[in-house]
Parts: structure tokens; C-alpha cells; sequence
């Protein structure tokens, strides 16, 4: 027997604007983190948990930015994180090798022990896409461990964040297609859900608002964003736009204006971490390959030749380097090009992105958006929503949101 | 005894404006450049007359597209083509190096042989700072020139663009505050201008709009922009944005709305080029220095660290390669890099660009604006009439003004 | 019934050394290129005839420096340009195309029209891999070539130089094991020969000392170099060392001799032009790949992590730009990194060490040398008879080669 | 009443070989570092201490290669350091700034308290150039501190090191032009020596080998190498070569065997620490300025053009930032380039170079070698003794020395 799709959100009394001048959300927030002692979600938590305990500066956090903080957004401090993760390693473990790599500052792992090891006290463990129990139980586990987590620290919504590994593209089954279809198929013993979907369907159906920070399918099957639809929840995706892509989407719109035509823009990517071994296998690459080349076609009007190729280099921990190489051609047909290296730490450009985003879909929840919100398309790659890809346009659509937002009124 | 200064614009008629869905511009239009044998302006010239004979594709030209396009602009074509210069070399031969160098197609100059000569007839001697004669009887002759050009070949409006060697900034003198303190030194057979100021001078004296295309003093002090005021002209500068600044009006606001610390940023530049000659004596560059820093404090709130140089290398010709360095921290205090190398073609780049300010500011004329024209800032590295930096804020700021100007209306 | 394989080097009165003091050889050489019509081998006969008629200056040529120059060497000017290829376009398009893509002077094209054409006159038909035609009669077809060709132009030595496209690696095949084998194998209408080595073994047998300019199996397969031993013939090889691992070879010795430890060296390739596109498939990569890796971990005494692609980029045309970023460590573990950006004009860079390599491979010819000539690695990236790969040692190893030609001596 | 200069080495026990199959060095040795608490210094401490902790490993030692090691050269770990400064700060404080900065590894400095205290416990008020009491007294105090440290120790051979901020160049005076001279400025109570001068006129006098690691004058001027060669001393310099001449100078002979034409060569540093807030002032960077310059024109032969700046970073702390731009010609013209970035940690680069050559030094002292040992140029910019810069050579010349040195022989 299926269990009954709710056709209204969960959380009724929720959806309540702050009256104006007075845009502080009442309520308590938490984060629900898929991936939770991964790298990028261990230094959210760190960088929550120390700025919260006032250790630290908020470089990074866009939420902190004036055109954004006044939005009524929850504070950094104030967000209780939980979540799902295969691995068992201990978060106070994860935190000193990200120290040891120099992700967070040496001395906040010892500072923070305390406060992290409560949070590793809330860590469920996750379910992997190949385990045997069919996917209608292991969702309501899914599930249960979600709204155990509200209930308990009497939250007045939970956003859930996938920052598990990056998992292969996923196939266009009949399942996924529709809401119904995959209820059938859940209720048929089957298990057609990719595992992102899985943790996607389950914070769905437990009334959380989500967001897609990875490639993965999550979300995105036809299934899954009809569900969201149905349940009245907002959600956003997907694969987060923190380094080579964030530069191009700054960039590729000075040759768009400059009337300056682009012949090739060749880009590689060096990383090493558990994110880097991840994308070596092929397969997991493709969703990260397909995701990052959305943005240059559509801001530069065609398609654009050259490689991109994403390299595992181990020795390369966390620090992500990348090589773009843009030829172009200007004026009677001269040929000229520009090229940037980028050296960034993944991890750091990742994890205050995910504290902005759970600050904003909360709001975005409570103010009671549904479906994906295509003005938080400034954070993605693959910005769901939404068809712009320039970044500085992007931002003034986030800006506009949040000025609405600010003044009470809903997305 | 001094020549009276109009109160009113001296081409009442021009100012009508095209009705609605008939943007074309009545009227033909001429284009006057001061520094007409340089480099850029042969480029300029070079490819007027190309795109005007079917030689070329208009890769470069902001103003081929749609949407600039369509605020009834003059046709690059239509442009006729005159100016001053200092020196004697046939544009032919100027032509031919700059083949002879890569920035024009070889076959080009060959085809143009005709063409290129009808232009070199209509140049006139420029006029040297240093020359002895009082600057009143100068600015007449450089005034009559300008006159004699409109006259016979009845161009409805000639913009004058300032294309010649970069000067060094101007002393603040008592003459340079005011037009009429201006008006009673040349009376006093004084010489006050800076060379590029005394051609401001006689093209607004001459009812002629304005491009300051160079960090010059030119129109910019307050004598002249009074001037401007008076006379009811508009104008446009300074410093065309063609390089390493274009790139880095793009790029730095990434950082400043992802909330990035940037904590340095050096910019080496590398040309050769009559230009890099010029920029080579510390004192002319002095004036390119500082217009170019002036973008990035205004983008990122704060005052930046780090060097800046503009290097002469012979070797290099007219292709500019500059080198950036941005050192930028992060979540919890992660620093981290971003570097680019930009190789251009100086000439290429800045060449449509002038074509696209004639035409903008032939428009702007028969719009009726006055003063400034800070929609246009999208062009220049110290936009005046406007704080704004950032290229895509620029680039709808330039676009906002063309859909009302294709409306009919003024900017 | 097969040919027999002489025993003795079929131009016994060519090994005469001229005297001291009188170092210029007598005789006249010929040059045989396999791929003549190829962008390299173009170059290369449109350099050697320009510099024949004094039309441009020997940058780049190494044999014109005073270290090399002394060692006997035949006249540049003086070489008789013939080959084979299996396109039929004109030399005189071919170097028209270069010369459009910026790689030979725009005039050289039309001042050489005549001495090309004469070339081209000398070209003959070359045989594709998959012809149908047993591998026997090919080869005398080849090897006629070769020898009529020396006949006509009655030629002391033909040296051949293998410029084709690249060819995948050899399989290792029985018949490819050695010579005796490799001729049973022809005389039972087998075709075992990779198209690179039946060229190979057509130049052998007919007396030719040859260079393997490509990764392509060509002489090295045993059967192939055991053929060379017997036949008394010199031979240089593999793969010339032109661009990004002509720098990996001068940068690898700093971190070895500085006691650095290289964590990673990532190596990205962008080229266009026939060889871009040969390269674009996986196979023939594959050959390529190979021996650009090869120096790296000799140099440096350990394997050495790090992705290597060659990425086709059309627009890039000759133009090959790589990006190599080393990443090491130094005293007590610190990470440090050293990238290069390497912009270079493939042909051009590859043209000369043909000229080279004729000119010391006649030399090499003349005093009686046999087998690989290890003295030459300088040239290759896979050096055949050496297992030096670091750049200055190999050009003290070149001198010292020179320097025993000069006084007389053989290699 | 003028010290007399001694003409004979003043420890003549210590020219004694190791016999042969005993090339380990009977005695201890010292060294004694002028700018004992600057980054470099602290660093060469910290990790002689550490290796011979063994806290480390002995990355980046060129000592510890097996061409080198043979040389019967001290241990690392039995090395006695004590120095001067003119700073007071405790070393302790300044291993951990080092260590925050990342310049050495987090752990080290608590791991080695006990062992830097009493390092500091031997360091000694430095000498300012501008104190007023005559040089005469300064020297004889300077003088008296080095044979303290090297009776207390029992040390049989101390090696100074100049590790001080970069000076200005010296000027040409009478007295630096020969040790009589020199002595007769003193004896009239001139105080002619530049401050490093001043510390290797001390060092010589109390029978010390010397090495210049800064570009400063240090023993360069005729009447220091003068005396050098009187007290039968060797000396080594001078400037460290550590980052971007160290990739020049491996990097140049590419050029200049391969034939291709340098055209310009631009180089840029920046870099922030107490170095780089030194060389900020021009003066004083003329000395560093100077020094990189030497080696490219020797190697390739004729004067390069391009700039070369160094400036000062401050956000970048020890970390230097080099990018150098070569723009070359290759064959019949064809303009290249090759760009790269040096990211390296000035202060671990240098350190244990600072070991290496208290190492070599020592054993060079032993072997009886007086005046500069051009074989240590490997290790400099500007190498005294020697006209040769290209590394590979430079290695060779290094190697052989120590393979004399090994086989007992002196230098
Ligand atoms: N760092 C960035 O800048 C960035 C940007 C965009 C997207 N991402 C994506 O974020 C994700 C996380 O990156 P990371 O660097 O933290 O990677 P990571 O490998 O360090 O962490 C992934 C975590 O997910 C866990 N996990 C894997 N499968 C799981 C499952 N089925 N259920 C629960 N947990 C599971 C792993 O055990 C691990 O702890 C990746 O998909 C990455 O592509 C990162
Ligand atoms: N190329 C670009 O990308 C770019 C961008 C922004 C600004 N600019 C500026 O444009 C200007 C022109 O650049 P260019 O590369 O053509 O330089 P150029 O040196 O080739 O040309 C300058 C021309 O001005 C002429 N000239 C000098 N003094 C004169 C005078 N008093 N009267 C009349 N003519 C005079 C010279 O004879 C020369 O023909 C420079 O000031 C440059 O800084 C160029
Ligand atoms: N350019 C360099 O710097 C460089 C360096 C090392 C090696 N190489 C090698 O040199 C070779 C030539 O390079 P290119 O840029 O001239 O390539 P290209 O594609 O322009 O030329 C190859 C030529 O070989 C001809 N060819 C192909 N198969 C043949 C056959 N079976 N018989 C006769 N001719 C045949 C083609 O028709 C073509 O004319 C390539 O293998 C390349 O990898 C080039
Ligand atoms: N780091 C490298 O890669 C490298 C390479 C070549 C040369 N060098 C040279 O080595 C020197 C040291 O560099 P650093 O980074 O350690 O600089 P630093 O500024 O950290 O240290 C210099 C030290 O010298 C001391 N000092 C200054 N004047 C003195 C005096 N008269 N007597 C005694 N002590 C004095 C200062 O107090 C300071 O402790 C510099 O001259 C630098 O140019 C460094
Ligand atoms: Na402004
Ligand atoms: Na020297």
C-alpha cells in the first residue's frame, strides 16, 4: 500500500511572513546535511559552529552581503545541523584533516570539539543506491530520521542539502517521469530511484524544503519536481558554481557585449579530494561535465568548441587549480586570447554557499514559495528556474528577491 | 577680443528626432579624428572603409548588436572620415605596418588604396603644445577646420574623437576652472590648454560632440566641461576600456558579491606600439595609471593593494599581453589566487569601438543630450557622468539608453 | 621469392671522411620526406629554399650555431627536397595556407613559386597502410622511388625523414621480431608493416639513413632495426622534441639537481592543424602520449602523477598552446607550484630540426656510423640509442658528437 | 694602532683532509648566521634542528643528493648555530609566526622550544650601519663574538652566513679598493664599510669562511676579497638564486641551443615578507635588481630587453609570486612565447640552501680552499668565481667539485 502523496504542505502555520520592520523569521531553523562528514558539509558545520561562537569573519557568505541581509534571513548561528552520511568517520576527525590541509584555520577543530560532537550525535546513517531493501522502506527510514530531527529540536523547518559524492547522470525511466508512476513503481517493490532522488523523495514527503548542491539527479526527474509541486515546497539546484564555471559565467558575458566572437575556450580542472576521486571514474564525471558547460552556450548565443576536462590530481587535496584558455576574434578577424588560472579551495568556496542557501530557502519556505526558485540561480551551475547564466545578472535577480523578501512578500 | 562663447547650441535643427518605428537617423555623418594617422584611428578608418565596401565582418562593433542596433544609429558606412595629425606618414603606409604587424588583414590595404587617399586628403596639420603661437589663434584655425570639413561635405554632425598620444594629467590651474576665466586667458594671449584641451576646445567652439577616447586632460577640466555645458553638447570618456581594465571591471565583481576578500591585485601590462612608446615616459603614463585604478576601488568598496605597471616592449608591436595577479581569502580566512593573461590587439580592440562612438554620440547629439553621457561609460575606463564600473551594469545602463533612444526619445 | 637483404652498405665509397681542415663534405645530398606535403614537411622545403635564395634569416636552426656548424655539414641551401605523400595537393597551396595561418612569411609563398613547383615535380604518390597490394611489391615500389630519385639527382645520400601523420603504436608481432622473420613474412604475402615502418624498410633497403621525426613505430620495431644494423645504416629517432616537453626537459633537471619533490606535473595540449586532427583520435594519441611521458620520470628517478591530453582545437590551427602546472614540495614539506603557458608556432618549431637532422644524419652517414644515433637525442622526445633526456645534457652530448665530426671522427 | 692582518690562515690545523675512504670530516663545525632572526635564518634553524630531530625530511638539501653527499661533508643535525641580529624578538616567536604563515609545519616550533632557546641563547646584538662608534671598534666586537662562540663550542670550523636585509649597492671608494687602504681608513677612524661589509671583515679576520647569500656588498668589494686571499679563506655568493632567476637560468640555455631568438624577457616578483618590505625601497632594491639581471644576457649571449620589477605584496607574507613573459623568434620569423608562474615559499627555498652552503663551505674550508669557489655558483645569482649561469652547468661544476672533494682532493 502506498503511502498517500500530501496534496498541502505539512507545515501550515509555517508559511507566515514577518510583518514588516520586523523581518527577523520567528522560528528555529536546521540544516539537514546528505553527505554530512563530507568535506564541504564538515566545513559548513565547522564555519557555522565557529561563527557562531563569534571565531571567526564571515568572508564569503554572501547572506552577509547589505543587498541580501536584510531579507529576514535566520542567523548563521542559530541553525541546528543533522544528517545522513554512509561513512562513520567522526566529524571532529573530518574537521582536523581539513585543518591539517588547511581548509579551516589549525586551531578551530580543538575550539569547536564540544559543539561538534553534538552534531555528530544527530548524524544518521545514510543508505547507499545499492542496498538490497526495496526503496519504499528505506525512503520512510529516510523520512523518520528527517522528522525526528524537527520534532526533537522542536524545528520550524528543516532544509535538507545533498552534498554527497556527485553520482552519474540518471536514465529516463517511465518511473521517474511522473509523481504517480513512481508511487506505483515504490509500491510494486521496486527501487527506481538514483540515491540522491531516494534522500530527495523522503525530505520531500517529511515537508522539508531542499536544495540540489550537487550535479546528482536529486530533484530533477520529472517525478521528483512534481512531487515538490504537490507538496508545496520550494526547492533549488543544482551543482553549486564555485570556481572555473563561476569565472566563465562572470566572463563570457564581456565577449557576448564586446561583440567579440569566442572560437574556442578550453578548460581543465584539477582536483584531488574525495570529490576529485569521485569525478576520476567517468561516469560520476558526466553529470559534472554536462552541468558545467550549460552556462557558456546560452550566455554567448552558440555553441563553443574546446575540451573540459576534470582531472583527479590526490596530491592536490581540497585546492582545486583550473586552466581556461579562451580564443577569440575580434576586429576584421583578429585573433587574440585570454587565459586565467584559478587556485581555489573547494570546500571554502562551497560550504558558506551552503549556509547562505539554507538561510534563504527558509525563507523562501516561509514566505511560501513552491517549486524551484530560479533567483537563487546566482549559486548553480545548472541554475533550476531559470534560464540566465551571467552572473552579474544573476545577483540582481537574487538582490530583487531579497528586496521582496525584505518587504515581506513572497518570491 | 575674445570670441563670444554661444549660450545655445549652434545646430538648432539637429536636434530633431526621428519619430517611432523610423530610428534611421536623417542626415550624414562625419567622424573627426584628432591623432588620425595613429594607430587606432587607421585601425578605425581601415575598417569603416572595409565593412563600408563589404570587406569584413563586424566582429567588435558593440553597436551591430540587437540590442544596440536598433536606436537608430548612422551606418558605419555612411561615416565620413576626417582628422588632425602631427605627422605626414600616408595613412596608406600606416596602413600597410599595421598589416605588416597582423592588426589588419594583409589584402587590405591594397583594396583600400583609393579609399584610404580620399581620406588622407581631408586630413589637416595638427597643432604641437609646445607650438609659440597663442592658443586663441590656434584654437581658431583647429575651429575653422572642423567648420570647413562639416561645410563641404554637408554633414549634419561631426563627432570629434580624441585619438592621440596620451598626455600627461593636467596642472588645476585658475584658467582650466571656468569657461570664462578660460575665455579671459586666451584673451590675455595666454596658452593654458593642454594640447588635448585645446582641440576640446575648438570642437565644442565648432558645435561638434566629443569623444575623450584618451586618459588626456581633454574635456574634462571644468573650463571645458562648462563649456560643453554651454554650448548645449554632449560628450563622452575617458580612457576607452579595451584590455586588461575591461577584463578586470568583469571579474571583480565576482568577488565582491560573493562576498571574497580581495587582498591584492597586481596588473603588469606589456605593449609596444606608438602607444607603449608614449606610456614608456613615467609622466604620460601617469594619466593611464590612474584611470585605470580607478574601477576597482569603486567595485570592491575598498582600496586595493598591489602594483600596477604599464611596460614598454618594442618587440611586442601593437599586441598588448597583461598579467594580473588577485590574492583573495575566503571562508574562515582561506586565501586563495585568481591570475589571468590577456593578449590583445591594442588597435583591433579600440578601433570598433570608436566606430560604435560615433555612432552613439551622433545620436546622442540629435537626441539633444548635453553634458555627459554617462550611458556610454560601458566604453571607458573613467566613465564620465557616471560611478558606475562594472561592465554588466554598464552594458544595461548602455542598453536601457538605446531602447529609449530607438523610442524616440533622449537619453 | 624475396629480395635478398645485402649484408654490406650498398654506398661503400660514401663513408670517405674529407680531411681535416676541409670538413665540408664533399657530395650532394638529397632529402626525402615521407608526408612531404604535410605542414612540417612544407615548412621545411619552403625554409630551405628561402634560405637557399638568402630570403630569411637561420633562427631556429641549430646546426647554424658555432658549436654544431663546424662538424662538416652539408649547406642548407644545398639539400634536393623529394618525397612522398598520399595527398595530391600542390606544395605551392600548401605553403600559400601557412603562410595565410601566419606560418611563413605572407611573401615567401609567391617569391619561391618556381623553386616549390620543381619540388613538387620530384613528389611521388605514397601507399596507405590498408592498400591492397601485398606489403613486397609496395616496398620495391618505395624503394624505387628512393633510388631513382638519388639516381637522377645523382645524390651521394638521400637521408629520408618520416613526416607523416601519426600512427598508432605497433602491435608486437612475430614478424616484426627481427629481419629474417620479418622478410619470410613478405615472401609469404603477408603485409605486417605499419605504413611508418614499410616506408622504413623501403628507405633501408635502399641505402638511406632515416629519421623518425613522428611517434609512429617506423624503424624501432626489432625486425626494422635489425634491418639498419645489417645494412650498416644510421638512424635518429623518435618524435621531435618541439614544444611543451622540450620545456619539461629543461625544467625537470631544476627540481632533480634542487633536491625538489615533484608532487604532480599536469600536462594539457591544445593544437589544431592535421596533426591536431591525427592527434583527436585516441589511437594515434596513444603513440604520441607515450613518448611525451617518457622524459619525466627519467629525469626525476620516480613516476610522476599527472593527467597528460592533447586537445584538438581547429581554430588554433599550427598553433599549439600547453599548460603544464608542476606542483611540488620543498624543505620540510611545503607546497609550491611552477605553471607555464608555452605558445608556440608547431611547424615552425619542428621545420628547422628537420633541416638539422638532414644535415647531421648526412654527416653521420659519411663517417660510417651504424645503428641509433644516441648523440642526436637532443632532437627527439623518445631518444633512440640514449637514455639521456634532459636537455643540456644532451646538447653537451650533441657538441661532443660535433666536435669528434669536426676533427674528422667518426660518432 | 691598526690590528695586523694575519697572511696565513689562522687555523692551520684545519686544512686537514679526511684520508681517502673516510671523507666524513673529523670536527665540528658552526655556523653563524648575520641576521639570525630573519625568515630565512629561523627557517635554515628550525629545520636543522628539526632533521636532526628527526622531525622532517630533507626535502629541498641539495647536500642529501647522492652526487653530493659523497663529499665528506658535516652532518646537518651536528651543525652549532649562533648569529647576530639587530632585532631582539625571541626565535621561538618568530618559528611561530613562520609556522602560521605556513613556511614551516605547524607542529615544529612547540616540538622544539628547548633546542631554540638555546640557539637563541647564543645570538648576539647586531651592528647597525649607522652606529656612531668607529668601525675599527665595531669590528674587533663583531670579531670577538665569532671566536667566542667558536671556543665555547669547540668548534673547528665556523661558516658565516649573511643572511641579513638586502643593502644598497656599495659605492666604488678608495677604501674598499684594497685591504691596505681599508686598514688605513680604520686606522684614521673612517667608518667606510657598508654593514655587511663590515660583518665580513670581522669573519675573515677571526679565520672564518664566509658565504654572501643577499646581493649585498658583503665581501664583494676588492678590499674584503682582498684579504679573503690573505688570510687563505674561501667565500661563496652571491644572492641566493631561489625562484625566478633559478627558472631562468634552467630555463634560457633552451633558447640559445635551440636557436631561437629571445626578443624580450619581462619579469615581474611579487612578494611580501620582511625581504620584500626591504626591496620595496628602490635603493635597495638596485642590489637584487642588479643580481637577477646577470645571468640571462651571459647565457643567451646579447642584452635582453624587457622590465624586471619586484615589488612588494604584503598580503603575500614569504610566499613569492613570479610571472616572467618571453616573447622569441623561431624560424624565418615566426614570433613565439612562453609565459610562467613561479608560486614559491622564499624562506623554505632559501633555508636549506643556507645549510647546503654552511655544508660545502665547511669542507671547502678544510680542503684548503681560499678565495671564491666559482663551483658553488649553482647555488647563486651572481656567481663569484665563475661566468657561468646556466643551471645544468652550473650542477656540473658542482657535481665535479665534490667528486675531488670525495676522492679527497681540494677544490
Ligand atoms: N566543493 C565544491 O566547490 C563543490 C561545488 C559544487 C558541487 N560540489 C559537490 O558537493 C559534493 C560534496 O563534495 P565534497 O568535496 O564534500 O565530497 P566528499 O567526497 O568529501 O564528501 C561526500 C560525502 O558524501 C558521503 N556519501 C556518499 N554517498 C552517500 C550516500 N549514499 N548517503 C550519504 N552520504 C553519502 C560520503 O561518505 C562523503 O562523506 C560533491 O558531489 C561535489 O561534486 C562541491
Ligand atoms: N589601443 C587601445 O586599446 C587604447 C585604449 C584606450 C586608449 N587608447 C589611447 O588612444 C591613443 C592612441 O593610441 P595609438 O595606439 O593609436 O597611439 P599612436 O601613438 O599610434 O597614435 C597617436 C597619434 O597621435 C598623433 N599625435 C600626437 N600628438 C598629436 C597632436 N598634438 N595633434 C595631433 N596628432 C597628434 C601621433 O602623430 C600619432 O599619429 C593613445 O592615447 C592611447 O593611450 C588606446
Ligand atoms: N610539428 C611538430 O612540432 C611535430 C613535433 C613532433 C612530431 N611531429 C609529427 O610530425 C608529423 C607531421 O606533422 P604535420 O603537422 O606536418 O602533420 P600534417 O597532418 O600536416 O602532415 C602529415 C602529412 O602526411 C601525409 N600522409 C599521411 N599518411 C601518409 C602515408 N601513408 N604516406 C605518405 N604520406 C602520408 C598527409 O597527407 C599529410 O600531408 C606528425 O606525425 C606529427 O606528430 C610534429
Ligand atoms: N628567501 C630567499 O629566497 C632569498 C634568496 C636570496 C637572497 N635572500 C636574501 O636573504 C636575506 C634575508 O631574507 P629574509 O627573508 O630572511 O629577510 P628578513 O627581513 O626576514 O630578515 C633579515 C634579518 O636581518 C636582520 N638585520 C637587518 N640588519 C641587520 C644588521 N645590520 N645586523 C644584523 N642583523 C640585521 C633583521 O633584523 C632581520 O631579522 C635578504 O637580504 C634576502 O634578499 C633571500
Ligand atoms: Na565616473
Ligand atoms: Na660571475
Amino acid at each position: 500500500m502506498s503511502a498517500p502523496v500530501p496534496k498541502q504542505p505539512p507545515e501550515p502555520g509555517a508559511a507566515r511572513l514577518a510583518g514588516e520592520g520586523d523581518p527577523r523569521p520567528r522560528g528555529r531553523i536546521g540544516a539537514w546535511f546528505i553527505g554530512a562528514r563530507g568535506s564541504v558539509a564538515t566545513t559548513a558545520t565547522v564555519g557555522s559552529l565557529a561563527l557562531g561562537a563569534g571565531l571567526g569573519a564571515r568572508t564569503g557568505c554572501v547572506t552577509e552581503l547589505p543587498e541580501i541581509s536584510g531579507a529576514g534571513l535566520p542567523g548563521i548561528g542559530d541553525i541546528v545541523i543533522g544528517g545522513h552520511d554512509v561513512s562513520a568517520v567522526p566529524l571532529t576527525k573530518r574537521a582536523e584533516e581539513l585543518a591539517a590541509s588547511g581548509v579551516v584555520p589549525a586551531h578551530l577543530p580543538a575550539a569547536l570539539t564540544d559543539a561538534l560532537a553534538a552534531v555528530d550525535a544527530r548524524l544518521r546513517p545514510g543508505v547507499r543506491a545499492l542496498d538490497e531493501e526495496p526503496q519504499r522502506a528505506t525512503a520512510a527510514r529516510v523520512e523518520a530520521d528527517l522528522r525526528a530531527f524537527r520534532d526533537e529540536h522542536r524545528l520550524d523547518r528543516v532544509v535538507v542539502v545533498d552534498l554527497t559524492s556527485t553520482e552519474p547522470p540518471a536514465p529516463q525511466t517511465p518511473a521517474l517521469s511522473d509523481p504517480d508512476a513512481l508511487e506505483r513503481a515504490l509500491d510494486a517493490g521496486e527501487s527506481p530511484l538514483p540515491g540522491s532522488s531516494l534522500y530527495a523523495y523522503a525530505a520531500l514527503r517529511a515537508g522539508c524544503p531542499l536544495v540540489a548542491f550537487t550535479p546528482s539527479p536529486s530533484v530533477r526527474p520529472p517525478a521528483l519536481t512534481g512531487l515538490a509541486e504537490r507538496m508545496g515546497l520550494p526547492w533549488a539546484g543544482s551543482d553549486a558554481k564555485t570556481g572555473e564555471t563561476l569565472v566563465k559565467t562572470a566572463l563570457a558575458p564581456l565577449f557576448a557585449t564586446r561583440a567579440l566572437q569566442v572560437r574556442s575556450w578550453a578548460s581543465y580542472n584539477l582536483l584531488g579530494g574525495g570529490d576529485g576521486a569521485t569525478l576520476a571514474s567517468a561516469d560520476n564525471a558526466a553529470s559534472k561535465i554536462t552541468t558545467k558547460g550549460r552556462g557558456l552556450e546560452s550566455i554567448l548565443g552558440h555553441p563553443v568548441d574546446g575540451p573540459l576536462h576534470i582531472d583527479y590530481a590526490p596530491d592536490l587535496g581540497d585546492w582545486k587549480t583550473a586552466w581556461d584558455h579562451i580564443s577569440f576574434e575580434g576586429f576584421l578577424g583578429v585573433r587574440m586570447s585570454l587565459q586565467f588560472t584559478w587556485a581555489g579551495c573547494d570546500s571554502a568556496l562551497a560550504a558558506p554557499l551552503v549556509l547562505d542557501l539554507v538561510r534563504l530557502m527558509a525563507r523562501a519556505h516561509e514566505t511560501g514559495a513552491t517549486g524551484p526558485v530560479g533567483a537563487f540561480g546566482f549559486f548553480f551551475k545548472d541554475p533550476a528556474g531559470s534560464e540566465e547564466h551571467r552572473l552579474a545578472a544573476q545577483w540582481e535577480e537574487l538582490t530583487a528577491w531579497c528586496a521582496r523578501a525584505a518587504a515581506g512578500g513572497g518570491a
